[in-house]
């Protein structure tokens, strides 16, 4: 494997966090709390539903969307007009729509990366993690909202030419 | 969303399939046997451990490998020539590299949408799931191995120039 294996640098994380507080703000008129980035190693599980979208170019990534039920139904909501009773189609596609944007966002960001979006997936399921590759290491960045805590976790590796 | 609704066509399937025997074979010294693909709704559960990969080029995607705990600990095994006890960073990353040699085999074969690959994910837990937004009809492709069951995702969409 090539790269580097520091940490994903602050520059790149400030345009996911400014991704996500506007993505919700604009979408679902939430305000989401920012708290302090750290190190995530897979170890902890993340909340019940992670929305989970691809990046390539001039590096190559993977933004994971992580946030409790509550939230994704308050969201889905929000963005939809009508509240899901359970984790449905609607929800999926909310939090599959939701990464999408923030990875969108943060892309146009980093322009000089020229990278481009995969399809995004949603994982569901208590107690479930997701790890990354053990020779990267993605910043987990927590948010708190109205609704409950909202995460987003980003890993990151520059591409050798 | 622009883009066609219908199924992932067998023309993009089979290179996967391919991807999944050849991976295995070469890499484990593992044999699959191939199941009857089908539409994968998100609604079942997938095995404990399931690698992820986004795809971007001329279509957008995602490959999910997902697999039962005997399985991904054999194939560590044989990969790394030393047994893991448990879901260790070294089970991680093995699965991580599987989805990304399958993912990148089968977008060797599908050379004509130029597609390049992110990084790769791991999600660990019982019971979790895999969706894809509605209008994305991922196929599940199913094999058997000597060490338990293993299966394919691929939701895939030509990207409308």
């Amino acid at each position: 494997m090539s790269g580097t294996c520091a940490p994903v640098s602050v520059d790149y994380i400030n345009p996911f966090l400014n991704a996500a507080v506007n993505v919700f703000r604009t979408m679902a008129a939430c305000e989401l709390k920012r708290g302090k980035p750290y190190l995530a190693d897979g170890t902890h599980p993340t909340h019940e539903i992670s929305g989970v979208i691809g990046l390539s170019g001039k590096a190559i990534g993977t933004v994971v969307l992580s946030l409790g039920e509550p939230v994704a139904l308050k969201v889905t909501e929000a963005m939809l007009g009508e509240a899901p009773t359970e984790m449905n189609g609607d929800v999926v596609d909310t939090i599959g729509e939701l990464t999408n944007m923030i990875a969108g966002s943060a892309k146009a960001q980093l322009e000089h990366l020229a990278m481009s979006l995969s399809l995004p997936s949603v994982i569901m399921g208590r107690n479930h993690r997701v790890a990354f590759p053990g020779d990267i290491q993605p910043i987990a960045i927590p948010f708190e909202s109205a609704w409950g805590p909202v995460c987003v976790e980003v890993g990151l590796r520059e591409q050798t030419p």
